[in-house]
């Protein structure tokens, strides 16, 4: 990335055992890699890590160091296995407290003499933050520091995504061009190596395929201008008619 | 996941541009944690990072002190972007060198005289790696310490974990229930925390899903005692049927 991006980056932490098990398939990270890519801010870095509070701490703090933006997605729920907030809070080294505005959203979301001991817990944020708009289901995400608390649930992690949307300051887009033909990644390797040295401002990446029980390659190329990205995939096709290779379907 | 595994955990690696800029779907990270929690070992953490020597050192060097086994999928292939195995040589502080098995694998996959320098990169690896078959498409992976790096297309990296499947030692294999319904989580959450409180052994996670406009609760248990998850689930159920709430497929 760091050929194509001067961009500062992003990076994603989810959190949640349902996804280590295997027992859900992540969707939050291949949409926040896209959301991301659109917005100029490359995502650089994601983890996926238990509901555990040291761990959730230390992944808090390592990578809001190390990245200009942390998202992370779980663990903002009523139950007992939602200990996000709390590990967000220890990790800025601040309290948590019951937030006014969340809890009159809550209030709103909830109607009156609704809201139990389990419902107010979702207006439990870390001291300092600021609130994420959640018109699915009430309860708020935050902001601390430069990172940014989203729920679990894909429908309610875009929306709260979209709410903060604007407030995410990248670079030009990064947009890319792939360029897919029935040849193997080791009969281009030398001549793709040497169109990546002609075009340092664009980051090609090389993807082997099995389709149909014939291998192909995927060649992606990625970059914020549009017209080296064009010359580039014009070289890439040149290179596969060189070599006689069909090209293929991009998928 | 603690509560439920005293086995040595595993940490996956995704290395890879292509997934973090939203272009390709991972698909190897939910299939290894369904292998491995079939295993008894459970996935404790995954990272997924890009195609960067200094960023991947790092990752690997993190991770193998931290986790039983390491697992990284991608970039060792042929072609300019597979950096994997000089970052991992790196990692582990010893030198590149051309595997004679490795070459003899691939010459009898190409058949002689396609021994291209291209073909020949996919033979080089850190000193002292154990080769890791690769049926598919010849070159193999490997294994130094306790990192095992795999392919990045699933077809290969499943049948290389195949290949290795039978040495990895966990403990007994972990087992889930789910029950589900049409309930919102704050309203089961003190009854449920209370049902964790009687079940330490049971790692119980609840999921908040839409269905059909429809808000409703999964509730995963996790560990590897059958009879416990069993009495466990029952426990659920009795608890949605005191609340009134319909039951919902689970899905």
């Amino acid at each position: 990335m760091s050929a194509t991006d001067p961009n500062p980056g992003a990076c994603v932490i989810v959190i949640g055992n349902e996804i280590l098990s295997g027992r859900t398939r992540d969707e939050n990270l291949p949409w926040l890699a896209e959301q991301l890519a659109g917005l100029g801010v490359p995502l650089v870095e994601a983890r996926v890590i238990p509901d555990e509070h040291d761990i959730i701490v230390e992944a808090v703090n390592t990578c809001r160091a190390r990245h200009a933006h942390v998202f992370t997605t779980g663990g903002i729920g009523p139950t007992h296995d939602d200990i996000t907030t709390a590990a967000v809070a220890a990790a800025f080294g601040v309290a948590v407290v019951r937030d006014a505005g969340a809890r009159a959203r809550l209030q709103a979301y909830y109607g009156q003499g609704e809201l139990s001991a389990a419902r107010l817990k979702m207006a439990d944020m870390p001291l300092g933050a600021e609130l994420i708009d959640n018109p699915v289901s009430g309860a708020p995400g935050y902001r601390i520091g430069n990172v940014y608390v989203l729920a679990g649930v894909p429908a309610i992690m875009r929306v709260m995504f979209d709410s903060i949307r604007s407030r995410l300051h990248g670079g030009p887009p990064i947009i890319s061009r792939t360029v897919a033909a029935f040849a193997r990644e080791s009969a281009i390797a030398p001549d793709l190596a040497a169109i990546q040295a002609r075009f340092p401002q664009v980051a090609i990446g090389s993807y082997p395929f099995v389709r149909d029980g014939r291998f192909g390659t995927s060649i992606v190329l990625r970059g914020t201008d549009p017209q080296r990205l064009d010359a580039g995939a014009a070289e890439v096709r040149a290179m596969f008619r060189q070599l006689g290779a069909e090209l293929a379907a991009v998928q």
